[in-house]
């Protein structure tokens, strides 16, 4: 049996320096004492700087008939420290078994979703290090009330996923559906004191694509229930929708992305049910973000460049009145550029420099905070007209080497 | 070193629908208004429907003249959700070192233990998914009282265990003990208001078999020692007793399994203490439990079917009084029948449909909550003369992949 | 890319005893009426007895030019229950990827660091099993206030390590400097109410030896910051000496090393402050340490023998003042004595067996407690004149199987 099995990973560990600075601000509203700049910063050892670092197992078993069998085990893992996986799911990076065949492939398990393949495909950084890109940190979890996002941005355990076979003429694409392995019991639905959950952690999603020569570009949908409430009939849901694309001239490779994503709350059963704190919603948000980007090939080496942009856009109204109105919509920008210098196809050396501007209350730094490690954040105060610390610059670098098997 | 080192697992992942209904019951001592039944589903992402998920490291070293060494490594996996071994076991299905000869086998570490190979190995499920024999159920914790075999049902850590060679004409055996590794301490062993648990944790048991053509025939003992109290004498154990058998006619392959386990607590110096709650033990139990099954070949594919039964006994006078005379018996059912179509020796789809019937409040769902899920449970009073909502019937159904590697 | 894994691993479990005295002392101060000696054992499954069970991956890839690029990814492995890595650390005993060339290694991750080798390379037992030596049991956590070293003691996360190359005349050596990974904040420097520790957690350190025919020698130095106040200015540091060698007489090889490990607090700003009891330092300490051992070959068996001592002596004065004046020095001494048969290089036999003996409050059992054992420990009274039991005897041996893949 084990001729089948692969073993592989990436161990991908580098130096890397974060520095946030937040700024005192009046807002026009009340006199205020200026007071100087807060800094925090930080030296580590750092991770994934050029690709996640991961272990895992895979394999496939011909069965005949244009018909095969496949299974794909991988963890993360943090290399500085030696952590893998996330708290108590090991192979946390994917875990599934496939049936494959003239059809294509249906696979079970846990796996990445349709809407982060463009996130991370049309970004020359592709999520990884200082470079990533704005939209994969904020919907990771950077960004203000999209932090609910994290149970699906980019994968989905209890997932059962179909993808086109290969030899449709360049075009591709995916579905996917995952559980949200929800108890419904008789005794609860009805019931205003209990929480009642019965469609949060539903994501259903798809993907379709064309790549051919030079070209490749993909749109992709999806929806997670992220909340609800029997009762007051309430539902909050992120939906996400993107499009992404690639052309290569050779000299230089262009990279663009759009992504919108809101967060959502609706209530069919209003009329009957005044809403009540106890309900704790999130105000409703939408974001409006894009990427551009380039690569150029030099010998061995490749320079890479991005800048990024997210934008959150608060609704006037909410039903829960939490936001007022004329809120300033927060918004980021990234400028991140790199140079990957391959010492063989498995093993390279790269730095990459990137620096983040925060403007309303948004705060995201270079890179955000990861499982294995603390950085610095900002002093921050969101969406409030009194004067107060708000996220400024950020900035970082890594040196590192990667290092595939 | 590495060519002696063989990596093996089985991915298993399916899509089942899990569904109890608990009854509201009168019980003739009090007149009641009826109410509805209750009923819990769940539709989830299931795992080891057809074997149990797993991924391991074994291998073997020829040393000369007969003697040989191995080890075998052996995590459980829920693939559909990438969670690996047993909070902080993780090679839990199986961890062990081992010399073997022309004497046999001495094997040290974490093991199956003995008492457990019979209520698998007769199983025509073998233990997985929905159709998992109710004995496996109750044993593995869905019983009243008897949850406390958890620490040993199916397998022991810091175990020493000794297995007989093959070529015996077909007669196989095998015995375990595993040390509590309690520290004994002359400070604690007198004193009443300390927790003392000098014996708690000790397993002994033994297997001995005949394998020879289409007859499969074994019987297993083992006692477990899951509490006690130095001071006052008391312990409490866990005896288990089986014999289980196949034979195979080809059309037809037969298995049957009974098995008896006992939960008693035993006082050596109860004269000189009266017992207080501070022991908090549990009533004394008997649990008699059958399974009668069969296979069909169906060309590459395997028809199972299986009836099991278990009932408790609880004895009509404890010391603890906490059971009243003539408490009805609980008692639960279960019909499974299911379909295997094997693409491969290693690749297979199936179909499991299964249902429990439970009765006195016995509350066996078809199947257990395992530690990466949680399934519809039973609205539940057991043991009270008192109107209430007593476990019913369950099914479920399971449609999967498992791929062994 | 799988070509270049290798999967590697030790499974050593044996059965081993332990046991414990502990003996009521008058000290000459206080008339005390006489109490009895207390005892502690315990029978376990142990694990390591011969070397530390582990489970690991690690590969190599030529780059040409002489360079090459590696990893190795190696955890911890308790077999007799099945546990991996420690907490959260899954590759805890080493994570690393490395640069090769003709320069040497550059290597980062979680390392070994160098003040650690003397005490492992130096000790005919190797740091394993009930013969370990008492320096590696000392700094490894059983000692009064070195406790602090756990950090740092034998390995470091966050760490570049340089090593220098092979062919130097027989010359090796290598250095490590540790990030603490302590997030720097203008807001949080100067205040004293907050835990400042921006230099906790760093460790610098090297190693310098000369192995040729029989003899190897080898020096190193380090120094962990465990512990500091940026307000108060005080820095709580451990520093570590030592020196070992051993040389081949073909009969006989004979082990020596001697170390010095001390943990001081420094108070930079001392005037400016007054101190408070919020600190909370522990006493400035230092250890004087030795071990001589030898091995003798007897056929496929080895013989190994050593005597090690550890030895307290705690600053008469303290800032703290929690030190009495003419407290005793507490010491600590242990005898070890083994066989090892080994029936092929991979797998081996082994006893051992050992006796320590305690003094003046001074508390090391025959092996220290593992994550995932408890141990017999004794009952004691550090540096108390007051009449109570202190530390005095322990003993224990191990019989076990170690096999190597």
């Amino acid at each position: 049996a084990q001729s089948t099995v692969t073993l592989f990973g990436v161990v991908d560990i580098g130096v890397s320096y974060y520095e946030t600075t937040s700024k005192y601000q009046n807002n026009g509203t009340v006199p205020a004492t200026p007071k100087p700049d807060l800094q925090q910063n930080q030296w580590a050892l750092s991770n994934g700087g050029n690709a996640g670092g991961r272990v895992g197992f895979r394999g496939q078993e011909d069965l005949g008939g244009g018909l095969a069998a496949g299974f794909w085990l991988e963890s993360s893992m943090w290399g500085d420290v030696g952590t893998v996986g996330r708290g108590a799911l090991y192979f946390d990076r994917r875990s599934t078994v496939s049936l494959l065949g003239p059809f294509g492939e249906l696979r079970l398990g846990r796996d990445y979703n349709p809407t982060f393949w463009n996130d991370a495909v049309f970004d020359p950084f592709q999520t990884s290090g200082s470079g990533s890109s704005l939209i994969v940190q904020m919907l990771g979890s950077a960004f203000p009330t999209l932090s609910l996002n994290r149970g699906f941005y980019a994968r989905k355990s209890n997932s059962v996923g179909y993808l086109l076979p290969a030899g449709l003429g360049g075009f591709y694409g995916q579905a996917m559906y995952a559980f949200n392995e929800v108890v419904n019991s008789d005794a609860l639905l009805d019931n205003p004191a209990t929480s009642n959950n019965a469609r949060t952690g539903r994501y259903a999603g798809g993907r379709f694509g064309y790549a051919n020569g030079p070209l490749d570009v993909a749109v992709a949908y999806g929806m997670s229930t992220v909340a609800d409430n029997y009762h007051y009939g309430s539902t909050t849901s992120v939906t996400t929708a993107n499009v992404g694309a690639s052309y290569d001239f050779d000299l230089v490779k262009l990279f663009g992305e759009y992504s919108k994503v809101d967060v959502k709350t609706d209530f069919a059963n209003i009329g009957a049910f005044p809403l009540t704190p106890a309900l704790s919603p999130v105000p409703d948000v939408r974001t409006n973000n894009f990427l551009v980007g380039l690569t150029i090939p030099v010998g061995v080496g490749l320079i890479k460049a991005s800048y990024s942009q997210v934008k959150g856009e608060f609704s006037t109204f909410t039903r829960y009145g939490a936001v007022p109105a004329n809120t300033p919509a927060p918004k980021a920008e990234k400028y991140a550029i790199g140079y990957v210098h391959n010492l063989s196809k498995r093993t390279a050396l790269y730095a990459t420099f990137a620096l983040t501007s925060n403007e309303n209350g948004a705060a995201i730094p270079v890179v955000n905070v990861s499982s294995a490690d603390t950085g610095p954040g900002y002093t921050n105060t969101l969406n409030s007209f009194a004067p107060g610390y708000r996220a400024g610059r950020g900035y970082g670098y890594d040196f590192g080497i990667r290092h595939a098997f």
